[in-house]
C-alpha cells in the first residue's frame, strides 16, 4: 500500500458543487524527507467554508487553484517520522488536505494529547477551531452583558451549538434558529436552550417578535440571506451582530435589503466579521476550558462522520442542504492501526 | 403678521417625496406661555434624514405622524420673551419644525454666540450636526493611523466634505466620491483633497483600483448602494465602515451584494452605524476645533440656500438628485430685523 487517494479541484463550482468539479486521483505517498514526517490522515473536516475556498477570489486564504489537492483541515496521525520530537504514533491536527496522506515538517503540525474519555473526533471539531470559533465570537465580538437577548442562527450547527450553550451559561436569553423540528429539539431537550426556531416551517419573523419582546442584543451570524434581514429589523441600540460566516452566500449570488442594514444606522450598531486565526493566540486556554466542560457534560456535540474519502461530494452537499447533524467529518482511516 | 406657515406631512412617500406628500398650511401663529419664548426661524436645514423621518417605522427618532407640522432642525432667533436667560434678540438653535416660527422652552433650545466674521448659516451646518458628524464617525468610528487610505461617499457633501479635509489633515490618503465634475474639481482645488471619483462619469470599480493601490482601509459611508459594494470589494484586513447614512436606501428598497458583505467575515473587518446623538457631550469642544479651523480658512465649506419656506419640496428633490452644492439650507427670514 503506497499510493495516496486525493481529491482535486478540476472546475470551479458557479453554484453547488457537483462531482464535475472534483476528481479523486491516486498518486504514488509521499515519503518524508530529512526532519519531517509521513502523517495517515484519519479525519478531514468538511466546513461550509471549503465551498468559499474553491471560488476564484481570495478568501482569507487564497483560493484554491486548480489541478491541485484541495486544501483541507485534517487530523491524523504519524506513521513515519524523520523527527524525534514527533514519534510514530503521535496524534496531529494540520492543513493535511482532503487526501489521504500526507508529509509535513513539525512547525506545520500540532500535536494532540487526546484523553481517554473523549472521543478523538472532537479534537478536530468541538476542542478545536469550531471551539475557539464560537468562543471568540461571543466573548470577543458579540461581548453580551448577562441577561441580553442572543440570536444565533445555524444553531443547531457545529459553532453555533456551542454558542447557544456557551451564551446560555453566560446568563443570556438565547434563541437559536436552525433547520427541522428534530434540530430545534435536540437544542431545547439536549442542550437546554430556551427558544428556538425552525426556519422551514415556522414564520421567523414572528416567531423572533414573540420570542425577543425587548428587542434583539446580540446575533451571532453564519447564514446571512432574509433571515439576517428579519434580524436586522429588530435589533436594539448599539446592538452587535459577529459575522461568522454567511453561508447563504457562498454558492454565489445573493442580497440583502439595504433598509435592513440602515438599521445599524440608526440603531448606531455595529456588524463585524472574524476569523478564527485572530483568536488562535487563545487557542490552550479555550481548547482546556472546553475539554474540561465537554467531561463534565455540560458542552454538547454532535459529529456526523461519513466514512471514506470518496464521500467528500456528499458531504458537502450534505452541508449547503442543511443535511448533516453537527460538525461534519470524512473518517479517512481507521483511529488506531494503519 | 400674526400668521405661521409651516409643512405637514399629509401622506407617506413610498419613493421619492413630491408636492402630494406635503401640505403647506397657515395658522396662527403661537404665543409664548410663561417661561417660554417665541423663535422666528432664520435656516431650516433640510438632511437626507429628513426623508427617513417621513417613512411610517421609527429610525433613530419616532416616525413623523401624518397631519403634524414636519420635523424640522432650524437656527432662529427670539422674537418675544418670557424667560430672562433668553432676551429678544438671542440666536438659537433647535428643533423648530418646517415652519416660520414656534414657541419652547430655554431647555429646548441652545443660544449661540456666532462669531462676526464667520456666516450665521455656518452654526446650522458645519459648525453644528454636520461638523460633529463628520468628527465623530472620523475618530471614534474609523479611528485611523496615518497613511491608511480612507474613502469617503458623497464627499462634497455637507458632512462628506469635512470628512476629506479632516482626514487629509490627519495624513491619510483620502479619496473622495462624487457625482459630477464640478463637484469633484472643488474637492480637489479648494478642498485641496488628492483623489476624487466622478461616480457618474467614470468607472468607479476601475478608479478605485487605480487611485488605492494598497486596498482601502477606512471607509466614511453616506450613500450605500453599489458604490459600498465595490468598496467591500476592495478592503483590507480589519477595515472600518463606519456607517453614517445610506441614502440610496432612504426612499425605500435597495440591495446589497451579500458577496459584497461577505467581505467584511475574510478581512474581519467592521461596519459600524452611528448616531451624532451619541457625541453631543463632546460638541462645545468640536465645534470649537472646526470654528477655528474655519476662522484659519482651513476648513472649506458650502451652504446651498433656497429662500423661502415654500420651497421645501425643491431642496428635498435637489437633495436626491445630488444638485445641491453643499448643505442644503432654506433661508426662512432675514437675518437680522423681523
Amino acid at each position: 500500500m503506497t499510493h495516496n487517494r486525493q481529491w482535486i479541484l478540476r472546475q470551479r463550482p458557479l453554484g453547488a458543487v457537483t462531482e464535475q468539479h472534483l476528481q479523486l486521483r491516486s498518486v504514488q505517498r509521499a515519503i518524508p524527507a530529512a526532519g519531517e514526517v509521513l502523517v495517515r490522515n484519519i479525519y478531514l473536516l468538511v466546513p461550509p467554508a471549503m465551498r468559499l475556498w474553491m471560488n476564484p477570489q481570495d478568501s482569507y486564504v487564497p483560493a484554491q487553484p486548480l489541478g491541485e489537492t484541495m486544501m483541507g483541515i485534517t487530523l491524523g496521525i504519524v506513521e513515519a517520522s524523520n523527527d524525534l520530537a514527533l514519534p510514530v504514533g503521535t496524534y496531529v491536527n494540520g492543513m493535511g488536505g482532503c487526501q489521504e496522506w500526507f508529509t509535513a515538517t513539525a512547525a506545520q503540525l500540532m500535536p494532540l494529547a487526546p484523553h481517554p474519555q473523549v472521543p478523538l473526533a472532537a479534537y478536530r471539531s468541538v476542542l478545536d477551531v469550531q471551539g475557539l470559533t464560537a468562543w471568540a465570537g461571543l466573548h470577543e465580538v458579540c461581548q453580551p452583558q448577562p441577561g441580553q437577548t442572543l440570536v444565533v442562527t445555524a444553531a443547531a450547527g457545529s459553532v453555533g451549538s456551542l454558542v447557544c450553550q456557551l451564551g446560555t451559561q453566560l446568563g443570556l436569553h438565547v434563541v437559536g434558529i436552525a433547520g427541522g423540528a428534530d434540530k430545534c429539539r435536540w437544542l431545547r431537550d439536549e442542550c437546554g436552550i430556551a427558544a428556538t426556531i425552525d426556519y422551514k416551517a415556522e414564520d421567523v419573523g414572528a416567531r423572533l417578535d414573540a420570542l425577543c419582546p425587548n428587542g434583539i442584543d446580540r446575533v451571532f451570524e453564519n447564514v446571512g440571506g432574509p433571515v439576517l434581514d428579519l434580524l436586522l429589523e429588530r435589533i436594539n441600540d448599539r446592538a452587535r451582530i459577529a459575522l461568522c460566516g454567511m453561508v447563504a452566500s457562498y454558492n454565489g449570488g445573493g442580497t440583502q435589503s439595504a433598509g435592513a442594514l440602515m438599521r445599524l444606522v440608526t440603531k448606531a450598531a455595529r456588524m463585524e466579521g472574524f476569523l478564527v486565526r485572530d483568536h488562535f493566540h487563545r487557542y490552550a486556554e479555550v481548547a482546556a476550558k472546553l475539554q474540561a466542560l465537554v467531561l463534565e457534560d455540560k458542552l454538547k456535540y454532535r459529529i456526523d462522520i461519513l466514512d471514506g474519502l470518496a464521500q467528500l461530494p456528499v458531504a458537502l452537499d450534505n452541508l449547503f442542504h442543511g443535511r448533516n447533524l453537527g460538525v461534519q467529518l470524512l473518517r479517512l482511516s481507521p483511529e488506531r492501526g494503519a
